[in-house]
């Protein structure tokens, strides 16, 4: 993890990019990874060529914009020139299967989202989220990591693994995804992760149900090595895109502040309101250009949620009605899955969004939250995400807007 | 709180005592609330004066020993003039019963081994206890606070306080012992409290039995005074020395290190070497003379734990008998209860003792562990304790030192 820009203090009121950020923002145009129609510039995103690829891993990070937690952006999908001998390492290794929420973890890790974190959790960094909410750096300052972000396997995999240092992961339906090395397997105590991240281990937790109750009882942590940018295929991999490709379109359009706005549910009046209203304050502020990231989670999420491709094309039918300002807005999907564990995940939502750029987060009633699974009452008091999120470690320098609702019905996210 | 002290680095290799700090070491020798009898000093120790008290208070906590937390040592009693106000402002005020365990809390709170809160936590610490196991200082460093220190209150009492901003509280079998004011009642809720404190909700686990599973649905927080030193006239009280009296103590006998060793048991022969062997590898270190504070813990303890009277008579045994060396070693009550929390609770026990001047802290196998009270196995895996508190926010400047052991079931802390 290079951390040289580690110490940098964050930019968080910087009225307009440096002229070295501009600079940068001009270069990104000479060779655009995304087409210069703004708003939805995501729908017609192509996939980087291999050259792009690897230049795009040796550019810095730096702009106007916040810093990568631990300073430097981690970007695991290898050049396209290792694939061959990633390949033919892979063949020799002991298999691993991922579930469908472990190859969004995979994706999640891939791209950054999770940076510092350079794969699955080893036990020091498992023991460190669930305690502290928040990881210790090389230099002895703390980032924000609320989710044990950990991949379970079962006693078949652990004896077959015996002591190899290394194992490839292999997709839910296609073959080799990655490579984990130098892995780390310790046990998986489920029900302490179970009360530690949700504060309950009352059954019917839709995450817990789905992806932990029926893995394995080890977890497995090691430095991931991606072969290929991971695709789902389902048509919306365009809306897919990478931190780096979202702070290279931020540094495009010469943003001076980027405002998250995390949702797992349709863009109503009040949202689209709210979102309206916090560009103005921060204009007010004194930015001359803020940009708003329009951020849906796109992994896993509860039955009776509304699933991505419905909501996708609600959030695009919202631009083009112009109810929000296509030239300010980026709609782009957030791969993470859904824990429901509100003032738990709420850091990972704010976490996630630092290392994509955004330096403010929106935050409302009862974020990541839902009804207990048992009781009749919010599994969470509504308020504690905000308060968490304004107190939680490592995350100083992200700035939280919190907004009150009237019709409370209408804006759950 | 006064944060005078908060940046001063920590001491934690000073090879010996500065100049200023042997200066105030013998300027202690001049009015000495300890008798200069080493070793078991503690037997001895008679109430402070008024005098001696209000000097206490206004004696600078600085010397060769670590700084408290937040940098200057919390003390809640307040001067003997202001009994009389205070019983009389107290007449005016609502009335909260504590419960036994409550008034172990008060009395910690009270002396300052949670420096630096004020008070049972408000809302804000207690979330930030429960999710982060530390809390924030107004300079924005952070100091540890692993459990929740919080008194809880039922639907009566919050009705009968009503919106009154201070509360008298009561001892369970004696009249007021302490005000808490600018008080904040907020739900308590106890699955998540529970979940997050312990990694289960399992039923049966002590402390929740005792002080949580029928305690009230309130929380309420607040800035205590107590109104006189707490005692519980069980012939034990002069073991109980404040961290200002062991402070005054380690200063006097010109501590250069402290290490503390926490204990709910008696003290074997396995101990008794450990102990011996840590004096000597500090030695090795450089230091020049470094005490022991065997520190067995006085507060709540589980039914079949051996009982604090016949675990004192036992420490005081292996003292005379010459097992540890009187000259060296200090040993007191530390009176907090216990919340067999294992490795949530283990920073707990070191953060206390950082406040009382300790530098070094011994861990052992397992530390405030015990069986899964449903399952057949370690309710926390025995390796974590160790490897949290070496992680641990706000733990940085204490020295862990970890110790294996042969015949595990001789040496369970």
């Amino acid at each position: 993890m290079a951390t040289t820009h580690l110490l940098t203090p964050p930019r968080l009121h910087h009225p307009s990019p440096s002229p070295a950020a501009r600079l940068r923002a001009t270069a990104s145009l000479a060779h655009p990874l995304l087409p210069s129609r703004p708003g939805l510039a995501a729908h017609h995103s192509r996939s980087p060529s291999p050259r792009h690829h690897r230049r795009r891993r040796a550019m810095s990070v730096r702009s106007s914009l916040i810093d990568p937690d631990g300073g430097a952006l981690v970007e695991l999908v290898a050049p396209p020139d290792r694939l061959p001998a990633l390949r033919a390492e892979a063949n020799a290794l002991p298999r691993v299967r991922l579930a469908p929420v472990d190859l969004q973890w995979a994706h999640v890790l891939a791209e950054g989202w999770a940076s510092p974190l350079r794969g699955f959790m080893r036990e020091a960094e498992y023991l460190q989220s669930l305690h502290f909410n928040c990881i210790r750096l090389p230099d002895g300052g703390l980032v924000n990591m609320s989710l044990p972000i950990v991949l379970a396997i079962g006693d078949a995999d652990k004896e077959r693994i015996g002591d190899k240092p290394d194992v490839a992961l292999e997709g839910p339906d296609c073959g080799v995804v990655a490579i984990l090395r130098r892995i780390e397997i310790y046990p998986h105590n489920k029900e302490e992760r179970i009360a530690r991240t949700w504060g309950t281990t009352a059954p019917g937790l839709p995450y817990v149900d789905e992806a932990i109750a029926s893995a394995g009882n080890w977890l497995i942590g090691g430095d991931l090595e991606v072969l290929e940018p991971i695709k789902y295929n389902d048509g919306l991999d365009h809306y897919r895109l990478s931190p780096r490709q979202l702070r290279n379109e931020f540094d495009k359009r010469g943003a001076d502040a980027v405002f998250a706005f995390q949702l797992r549910n349709p863009v109503h009046n009040g949202h689209a309101l709210l979102m309206n209203d916090t560009r103005r304050r921060l204009l007010e502020m004194g930015y001359k250009n803020p940009i708003l990231l329009l951020h849906p989670l796109g992994g896993y999420t509860k039955a009776d949620d509304v699933p991505l491709p419905v909501r996708m094309e609600q959030h695009s039918k919202v631009l083009e009605d112009g109810v929000l300002d296509p030239e300010t807005t980026i709609v782009s999907i957030f791969p993470s899955p859904m824990h429901y564990a509100g003032p738990t995940e709420v850091q990972w939502h704010a976490k996630a969004r630092i290392n994509a750029g955004a330096n403010f987060y929106i935050v409302g009633r009862d974020p990541a939250g839902m009804g207990h699974p048992t009781e009749k009452r919010d599994l969470y008091n509504p308020d504690h995400g905000k308060m968490v999120l304004s107190m939680a470690p490592g995350l100083e320098k992200l700035n939280i807007l919190p907004f009150k609702v009237i019709d409370t019905s209408l804006l759950s996210i």
